[in-house]
Formats: C-alpha cells, structure tokens, sequence
C-alpha cells in the first residue's frame, strides 16, 4: 500500500446512494468495507477465470479475515458470458448457497462480470445486495457506476437487464497494472468521453497527462475519480435514463453499430475501441452539420490518434457492411424512440447534446462519405 | 355491457402510482383505456393457449379498434410456464416485434401469465410499459396488484424476479363466469384473506355473502374492489416489501411449504388452497400460542370449509413430508430472514401481525400434531 490518499466519490441517490472510493491497495481491503457497512453478511462472488487467477485468493483473504464466508462462482472470460445461460447458472449458484435477500453478490472483474452480476443480484428473491470490484478501466469509469446491468441477445447487445445500484464500489487502481496495454487504452475511450460531454478542462488534462494516466500513479487515480464524478452527476440527475443520461452514449450508437457489425469480436473491436471510432464519427457528424468546428472533430482525432485508438472505420480490420447495413443495426439500438433517430451530438470539446429525431437521410449521407473515404 | 359501475382503486405510488379498473365489460374497452393513457403504444399480448382461446380475439379486436398493433405471445397454460425457458421466449419475441421502451408488454391470463409477462417487461430494455388484464380471480385480486413478478426455480417459487409496477390493470369481471368453479374458490382465499389481515368487517361481509360473491353481480365487484384496495394500501405502505407488505404473506409460509411438498401438482394443491390451509394454520398456531382465542380458529376453518375450500392438511390428497421435511420447505421459503423463521400470526380476525424469530422448536411440534392429527 502506498501513501497516495483513497478517493471517495459518492453517488447521490437517495437511499440507494452510495459511495465509490477509488485508490491503490483497495482489493485487500474490500472485506473491512463491506463488513463496515453490511454486518453479518454472507456473500458469492462472482467473476472470471483470468480474474479469479489473478485476484481470487486475495480478496476471499480479505473477505475471511473480515468474518464474510464467501462462494465463489468462477465463470468463462468473454463477452459470451453475458448470456441468459450463465444468468441462470449464477442464479442457481446463488440460491444453492442459500443466500438471503441481505446477502451480497459481489462483482470481480470488467464489465461483463459486472453487468452479469449485477443482473443476478437484481433479480434473486427480487433484489439482493451488490458490490462492485471493478478490474478494468472501463469498469472502474463506466459499467460499475450508476447501476445498469445486462446480457446480450441475438437481437443486440444489453437489451435485457435492469437498473441495480450496488451498494458499495471499490476500485483499485493497482490491478489496472496487469491489463493488457490495448484492454486499458480501451478504457481510456471511456475517460476520454467524459472530458467530450461536458468536461473541456478534464479534455484539456487528458490531452497534456494521458501519459501519466497510462503509466500510473496520481494523474492516474485523479482521471478516474474524476470520470467517476462526471458519470455520477449525470446519473444521480437521471437515475432511469429519461433524459440527461442519454448524454453518456455519446459514441456508443455508431460504436454499438459497430461492435455490432463485427459480431462483438474482440479481436477486431473491443467496446472501448467501438466507442472511440463513434465519439470521433459523432463530432465529425456534428461538424457535418455545421454543429462545431471541424477543428474541434480533428482535436478529437488528434487526441484518440495519439493514444493509439482507432477513430476511424478504416481502423477496423476486416470486412464491415455497407452504409445501408450500418443504418440498420443503429436502428436496432436500444436507444432508438419511437422510430426517431437519436444521436448525442456536440456543439464543441464538452459541449454535448441530445439531439431527437435526426434525419436518417443525414446519417445515410455520412455513413457513405465514411465508409467510401 | 351491464349497468353497474366500474370502480376504480388507485395505488399510491407516487409515478409509479397507477389505476386498477374492476367492473364487467373492461375486456372490450382495453384498447381505449390503453390509448388514453398510452398514446401510439404498440403492444404485444402475453397469454396462454386456455385464455387466448376465450379472450384472446376480443382483445386483439379491442386494440386493433384503438389504432394498437398488438403481438400475439400465446404460452403453454400451467405453473410450468413460469420458467426462465418461457422468459427467453417472452423476451426473445418481444424484441423480435422490435417493440421500444416506451411500447407495452400486455398479460392477458392468470397469475402465471402476469407474472412471467411482468418480469418480462421490467427486463427487456431495462423496463417496458407493463398493463395486466387479469382473467382469474386470483390475478385480479392478488398477483395484478403490487408488482411482483418472478419466476419458479429448482430452489422454490418465485425466488428469481423483479419489482414492475403495471402501467393499468383492467378486471372484468364477467370473464370469472368462465372459470372452472374450482380455480374460482382458489381465489376466492385471496379474498377472505384480507378481511383476516386487517379488515374484520369485511371477513364478516364475506362469511355472510360469499354465496352472491361466487354468483357474480354487485357482491362480487364490491369484493374485488375491497380486496384491490386493501392490498394497494399495504403496497403503497411497503413497495419492496421491507416491512408491513409482509402481512400480505398471511398463510403463505404454510402454503408455499404444502405447495413445495406436493410437488406443484395442480391437482393435489393450488396455491390459493396452499393459502386457505395455510391460514386456518396460522390461526390455529396462533392460537396454539396463547395469541388469539381457539374460537377465532374455529371461525377462520368453518368459513373456508362452507364455501368448499381444504382447512386441514388432511384435506390434502396424497403423501406428505413427515414434520421435519415439512420446516425444511419453510426454511428454504424466501422471507426467511437471517436464518429466524417469520410468521404472520394473529391476534383474532383482522388483527394480523409480523411474528419474527418464531423458534422452530414449536412449528415442529405444532406441525407433528396437525400431521399425526
């Protein structure tokens, strides 16, 4: 453990608020949390095998030591986990150790492992207790804040689920250091995000320190508390996305369109990287439309480009469909209302916006100047 | 459509708050009452292959009539039905229809149906617009009133779900004409039910008109209607059934434990005779317990034994578990709490209570006399 202080970042829900503290050293630590504010708890833990190889035995340590018995429930790596098969398997899991409604599932791992179980935990006995031990960037800034979780279908991605706030998130920035380098860049598209909605000093910070933030440290653990606390903000405005959430899928309806379209394979696209290319199609349609400066499209490009993203659909490997498809599976977003197109434009660095009803014409144009470009 | 009034209960759930329309002839009029309180909703009816041979048409046409297109989802009839296979087909189909958040998953049937199409709706898009046209008695005075939804699993009844308020429910009450007489006295536990909760004067309406309730007509509107609003005021008191909405399990530790033990077979046990034997149990260990006089026992047995419904285990046809076996099936029930078993025992007639810590010492001793019995 290192002397750099813990941050705490709390989301204001009411009485399902809760509190995020984000520093070094805190895997080892998330029995004492938990124990401090669920007494008596008995807890599953759910999570992946390369995690489990990893970070296990450290963290049921902890749980022991702290007075929490803990089952564990070790599942395939993998965005196929997120399916209703392994749902019910946790489910059946949960319920064969006899958990009670006070009882905690406990997420180890990225955002597959916590959308899963967050579902699970959403729906035993109508709703036990959840935490979250975020081992991904992406997980630590995005999928573990603000409660949605999920599994994918045959008819996209994340359609089922439902809104589960956990009760407590902790995330170590240490275990970011055995990321794969391009895993933790992919997350980075997330931190990025938050600077583009409405942040433009944290753009700015990004910009100069992104260095730092990969190599770790301070700047690190500061760019995630932070993106904690944008991402906060927006959900305790709109805790069931009605409104102002929108705002956080600033990228994701051409990134989903994307990772769809490459049938969610890793190894050509991972969501961090979907997002990325459609943060940077999202300013470049704004400038399109005359919303911002193209100059503003570029310093995106600019930024994504340096810390080694793809923003651009070329960047993809392989074969992707033409425009019309494209504009198909953006159509099959779950972000779609009432057969509108709903995009999250921009007027400038931080200067997002959700724009209702946008032509799909428009959208059609712009595919074909990129995927012909 | 006849001269009575339809009555309408409102459950106070602040915008979660909705109506429950009880009267005869609300089968017709389901697409107006939708319309009006869900402009351009597109719909898919969830069903079973028994109500959708009566109603279904009338419903379809109803919809059609109000400019809603509705889905047909027609399921195999049956507490099977409530399995997470059935959910993966509801689920499956309703995106399949590519119906939005905003649109309306409809449960045209029983309590099986409402709560398979409810947790259906409350996942798909993290939560659909859900409306139950209930066609049983049981749904309309128990499982279409507080948003329970779940399913059953190898570990017991409904431990996998969600909180769904519905948007609307609508209880013709003309459609229990065509119930067999044996589902409607089912129910029928329901009803009496809440007069045993907190509503003496209501239990003495129902000991001294139950035969014009089973007939049809005013008495039986009046019923549903008083039986609606007695559970709203619990739910609204207690949404996620963290308190008082307990009370509500009247009979149901007894129950879900008799239902367990039969195995669900429908023909040995139903669940609203689970319940009238539950109750006359929890009356008669109530009194057991120096709580309320044996006379208040006697009172709660010749009443479900006028109207035909089993009061005794013996009632029960079939083996049974010995006591033992059968507090292992309370054990596993999901209000079990810490370990402690929970009751709702009472006082006398309508004077219901939350007993927790029962020690299982003496619900064995009182189970080994009601089987040796």
């Amino acid at each position: 453990m290192t002397g750099e202080a813990v941050d705490t970042v709390r989301v204001a829900l009411g009485e399902r608020g809760y509190d995020i503290l984000i520093g070094p050293g805190l895997l080892e630590r998330v029995g004492e949390e938990i124990a401090a504010r669920l007494p008596k708890v008995r807890a599953a833990v759910v999570t992946d095998e390369n995690v489990a190889a990893r970070h296990l035995s450290t963290m049921t340590a902890g749980l022991e030591n702290s007075g929490i018995a803990a089952t564990p429930i070790v599942l395939a790596p993998g965005e196929k986990t997120k399916s209703f098969a392994a749902l019910q398997e946790v489910v059946d899991k949960v319920l064969a150790a006899r958990l009670e409604r006070g009882d905690a599932v406990i997420a180890l791992g990225g955002g597959v492992i916590g959308d899963l179980a967050g579902f699970a935990a959403g729906i035993i006995r109508r709703g036990m207790n959840f935490v979250q031990v975020p081992t991904s960037l992406l997980a630590q800034v995005d999928s573990s804040v603000g409660g949605k979780t999920g599994i994918n279908t045959a008819h996209g991605k994340n359609l089922v689920g439902v809104f589960q706030q956990p009760r407590l998130v902790l995330a170590d920035v240490n275990v970011l250091d055995t990321l794969p380098e391009r895993e933790f860049r992919a997350g980075y598209a997330e931190v990025a995000k938050y600077g583009l909605i409405d942040r433009p000093d944290f753009f700015a910070f990004l910009e100069k320190n992104w260095r730092a933030v990969f190599s770790g440290g301070s700047e690190r653990t500061y760019a995630i508390a932070e993106s904690c606390r944008a991402k906060a903000d927006v959900v305790a405005r709109d805790e069931f996305e009605t409104g102002d959430r929108a705002l956080l899928n600033l990228g994701h309806t051409f990134g989903h369109a994307l990772e769809a379209a490459t049938a969610y394979d890793g190894s050509r696209l991972v969501h961090g990287e979907g997002v990325a290319v459609g943060m940077a199609l999202a300013h470049r349609f704004s400038a399109r439309m005359n919303l911002c400066s193209p100059d503003d499209a570029q310093r995106v490009e600019a930024h994504l480009a340096a810390v080694g993203l793809p923003w651009r659909i070329s960047d993809i490997p392989g074969e992707l469909p033409g425009a019309e498809g494209m504009l198909d599976y953006i159509a099959q977003d779950k972000k779609v209302k009432r057969g509108a197109l709903t995009f999250i434009l921009t007027r400038g660095i931080g200067q997002s916006f959700i724009a209702r009803d946008v032509p799909a014409s428009e959208v059609l144009a712009f595919l074909r100047e990129q995927l012909e470009g």
